[in-house]
């Protein structure tokens, strides 16, 4: 059944969101028989008119696969789609890999690594970073959890979707890999708000700041792309801050479970809850600087005004 | 006296420490007759083989030159080298500029700025990043703080020292700069040191973590520099954190007197005072994760031990 290059694989596939949609569409390109199954089915119809088969459940777009991808926004939505009655476990066949790539928690993909191995169904976690343009292009850092030779059977088909694909571990050492990613995200953010509030309040231009400090050491891939967009006072997500709001939290969670400090992710989350709060959930992470620049009485030069 | 292109001006320098020294040697290699005066003799007996004249004193490197540079430890010695009896402004004539590179006050860089108007002399607050590799290769990043007229006067002498030379502002716009800076990497040592304490704790090898979030989202210029060093046990600085205790104390000195928040920066100041007091001063920034394994209980894997 299953084919070791993995070209010939038969793809069940859970979530067509902004992620999902053009991940399982470069497996359809690829050529693989790819039957789909997402919340609203209207999200799906590109998929479906590529050639994609609809499948009503998760356990339908399960059947018959060889490797079934998941991509949903939660572990709440993990629980349902892959756990649940109708979920991919109730239709994968003994042999099949499931692949989970939602950035959920650690502890929920042993859960369901050791459910699946119950039913002969060896379970991946794949979460990964490079956003809708980083799935788009196939360019995604995919970081996965789970034993070596599920990792060896899945990994021409992870190659087509990402750039960078590392197996890091154990089951669950996929999501612990996410974790320190959005972690080291958390405290550079916290960073470039306090210091562009900073810099507006003494009187300072932000662009001609990042001019002279984005080239050195206190450079990072989030000034390159957010600096220029929070000039122009575009705070479109990249990167929602009601995504991020919900890794904060399985991060902090973990982190407390393994009892290590996470200070910079606890002030990050403070802030970006309250954002979220006000209404700016479906606004990216830079937008950060927004809320600083409303607690410290300054008005950020790039607008918007709320 | 003084000359248009900056080419024949004669300089006075003071401060001949791992970043004075070099920078005081790029001027004299470009044929500035130099006079020199430094706490410690020794130190700069590469620049007076290399044809610097000595002055006894601060006052006597300023006498007949049409430019002084200072880059000397903190704003203290800035105060008693600029300010002092035998200080800058004692000996310095009508006409000539004052470039004070230190990373200092922004507050006492208004102060110098007047008390050098007074007698006639203009001064810029011009501090840099770029660390002492930069200062070798003349690539550091200069903000300069003062006026249009001083700053155009100075900027070809500038040009000979750094790759990125930005006029920010006024007096004290330069180091209001570096304080933006360093708040920066405040934010991104504080993530980056939480989230390797936490791979390791969760069990992850920090190198393959590395590998997956180095070159996304999570990217920094700190990462790729320090990532390797940290992974090899080699906490040599880069940038000692007795520096930079420093210069969070100013950040958040300044900061506080601004009314903002620096929330990572405090954090960072907390734990980078506590490796001072341990020992670490003369470790580099990124010992921040020794620190905060010690605090989780955690072993860093590429030592060293203590």
């Amino acid at each position: 059944m299953a084919v070791d290059s993995g070209r010939g694989d038969r793809v069940g596939w859970v979530g067509t969101g902004v992620m999902g949609a053009p991940m399982a569409g470069h497996l359809l390109d690829a050529g693989h028989p790819t039957a789909v199954h997402t919340r609203t089915r209207e999200r799906a119809q590109d998929l479906l008119d590529g050639g994609a088969a609809w499948a009503t459940s998760p356990a339908e777009a399960a059947r018959d696969a060889d490797v079934v991808g998941v991509m949903v926004g939660s572990p709440q939505d993990v629980r349902e789609v892959v756990l649940g009655d109708d979920g991919v476990l109730a239709g994968a066949s003994q042999g099949a890999v499931l692949i989970d790539f939602t950035t959920s928690d650690p502890r929920l993909s042993q859960e369901v690594h050791a459910a699946a191995a119950e039913q002969g169904v060896a379970a991946l976690d794949a979460p990964v970073s490079g956003g809708d343009v980083g799935a788009r292009e196939a360019r995604l850092s995919i970081m996965v959890g789970g034993d070596a030779e599920t990792f060896a059977r899945a990994r021409p088909l992870l190659e087509r979707l990402g750039r960078s694909v590392v197996l890091q571990g154990p089951p669950g050492a996929g999501q612990h890999t996410k974790i320190v990613n959005q972690l080291l995200i958390a405290g550079i953010m916290l960073g470039l708000g306090e210091g562009l509030v900073y810099a507006v309040r003494a009187g300072l231009d932000p662009g001609r700041v990042m001019e002279s400090v984005a080239g050195g050491a206190a450079g990072s891939w989030s000034l390159d792309t957010y600096g220029p967009r929070m000039l122009e006072g575009d705070f479109d997500p990249g990167f929602a801050i009601e995504h991020y709001t919900k890794d904060l939290r399985i991060a902090r969670s973990t982190a407390d479970e393994l009892g290590i400090p996470a200070g910079a992710a606890a002030q990050a989350a403070e802030l970006y809850e309250s954002l979220d709060e006000r209404g700016f959930g479906d606004r990216g992470i830079h937008a950060l600087v927004l809320e600083l620049c409303r607690r410290a009485g300054v008005t950020w030069p790039g607008g918007p005004g709320e």
